[in-house]
């Protein structure tokens, strides 16, 4: 293997790949990026036999070849370089890789030892908007579980209702709900959430759409000159939309940022207390209050103006309501519910397109 | 007590001080600050026993008193407030703090209980321009020990020479010095190192002068409308200028950037070996080289343009060759030293205020 890469495609490249690459694993070699000529281009790829990323960057091909080098050291180590030509010249598995300034040998593992993940055959393929995708796994992403005994709901569920693609989330404790677009395709994906947040860094706002292929066992987004392979979680994901409540008998709409604010003093009071805010609807005063108490410390009431349906109280963890206020989007927004014990639902006051759930603490 | 501040007041004064409560100690009411009226002042207080902070803020005082609260809980909880005016108002020992849209209560501890440092007496006051000051704690206190078994060298050595004051530091691996002003007085001070490195982030580049107060046992620096008391370290501090060599054999004289560069990438194929990088300069090629061995991942030889003196070879540790070349200014450095086992001494090409010594190792 001889050729020429620009430092500056190689780093990005490296950038993309290596965080897949794990050094703490049992099969060293998954510590490595592969590092391949495709005609006259390089592939640098890296895997942890759940997620495989490829990453294909333009060269000047001399030789053609393959080999695996340690992910980390070469990704520092590109990073490092000044921006420029950097040529690669592989002698047995030794990595030569030089630039004016510098000269370097890296030991390689040859590419034959390296994992690949089996090719998608027969599946159907589609596409989307890039930034409609990406802004979904922000909003989605954050409510899903990493529970290792209930697969299922460590994934995102991908899926199409009455001619609407939706992408849901949920660890049972709280639940978001995005609807993507239209499509006539019959989907049903569930997919790593941990693969999602990997294509969520590679998701570059310059690219249009992303092409998404599955088969029974995998799914492969590409994205630009990248591509995610991720296996799919097996089982059926809980039917989540039965326990959404459509109509409430307490609402309040109000400024997202007044939200937010109150929200987040409230919830320095509520660190010992695993986060419990208790938030109060006041339709006679226009207000919403949040008190929160820490026992040995002190407590905290805080309102902001709001426009109240009926009265009501529910008891909520103040990390939900902050994470799901922090990836809302519009100024004015409402918070609803039924009773203490029920769900509460955050919307956007305007855009109707989003719902995320929180369940209720007990008080 | 009760009185009216402003938020970003009171904000930044907690800000200023909450760093050094300490919520680990054995004396649960270090973890607290201490809010007094002082006149039409409120003074914010934190110490851990070795150092204190005073913050003094204007204020409203319509009540005179002080109290002690939870530091960690009110720096978070004021720096989350809106900015405007916020009420303060002891009620027994609760702190009740509002504004308009927040009511808090904040259970305190007296501030009888709350210890003072002793007052400096019959000391000595002069002062130096901030600015100069702050360049040389960050330039020298690198270079200090963080080893409680060797307390002298946990110290900065504040002291006057022939008319100059001098600022000095060392580990016994590494030494930093720097020259900051002409001075009548005689001075001689051992100042803990993390003393400083507090200070240092105290100092506001609107200050034009620090003004700096000792007895025999303590040292207080007045930066503005704050002040820092430190206990002064005992014992002598080495005669380490009998240690910094005059004259060199082996000289080399490049750009900063260049040796910063080369020396970066080098470290990176240097962590297994505790940092080891081998520095030659090679006279008749007008370059310098860098050579690292990552036994089992790999080697790199990196090289810069100097003006070389003669040849010479040095094994230094990369992480202080870097940490000199971070905080040194001038475009041009030289790199200087007698034989392998000599220190080798890093200076700006132009400005000779300021000299670092790094040890070698043995290769």
């Amino acid at each position: 293997m001889k050729l020429q890469v620009t430092q500056e495609n190689l780093a990005k490249a490296l950038n993309s790949v290596a965080r897949v690459a794990n050094t703490r694993g049992t099969l060293p070699i998954l510590a490595n990026v592969a590092l391949k000529t495709v005609g006259t281009r390089l592939t640098i790829a890296a895997t942890d036999l759940d997620i495989a990323i490829t990453h294909y960057i333009g060269s000047k091909v001399s030789d053609e070849g393959s080999i695996t080098v340690p992910a980390k050291l070469m990704q520092d180590f590109v990073n490092t370089l000044p921006s420029g030509v950097i040529e690669l010249h592989l002698d047995d598995y030794k990595l030569n890789i030089s630039t004016e300034q510098y000269k370097s040998v890296i030991n390689g593992i040859s590419a034959e030892e390296f994992p690949v993940m089996p090719d998608i055959t027969g599946g159907k393929t589609w596409t989307i908007e890039s930034a409609v995708f990406k802004k979904g796994l922000q909003q989605v992403l954050i409510a899903a579980g990493n529970d290792e005994a209930r697969p299922v709901l460590t994934g995102l569920y991908l899926h199409s209702v009455d001619g609407e693609l939706i992408m849901a989330a949920t660890d049972s404790y709280r639940l978001a709900e995005k609807v993507l677009m239209k499509t006539s395709e019959d989907i049903d994906l569930l997919v790593p959430a941990n693969a999602m947040q990997d294509l969520l860094r590679l998701i570059d706002d310059k690219e249009e759409r992303i092409e998404i292929t599955n088969d029974d066992q995998q799914v492969k987004f590409k994205v630009g000159d990248i591509e995610l392979v991720a296996r799919l979680i097996e089982g059926k994901y809980p039917e989540y939309q039965k326990l959404i409540p459509k109509e409430f008998k307490s609402s309040a709409t109000l400024k997202r940022a007044d939200l937010l604010n109150i929200t987040k003093v409230s919830s320095l009071f509520a660190r010992e207390s695993a986060g419990s805010i208790t938030i109060n609807l006041d339709s006679e005063e226009k207000k919403i209050n949040i008190h929160s108490i820490a026992s040995q410390l002190g407590e905290n009431t805080a309102a902001a103006d709001a426009k109240v349906s009926e009265d009501g109280d529910i008891t909520l963890n103040s990390r939900y309501l902050l994470d799901a206020l922090g990836v809302m989007n519009g100024d004015e927004i409402s918070i609803s519910f039924n009773g203490k014990l029920e769900p509460c639902v955050l919307s956007d006051a305007k855009a109707k397109d989003y719902t995320h759930v929180v369940m209720p603490l007990k008080s």
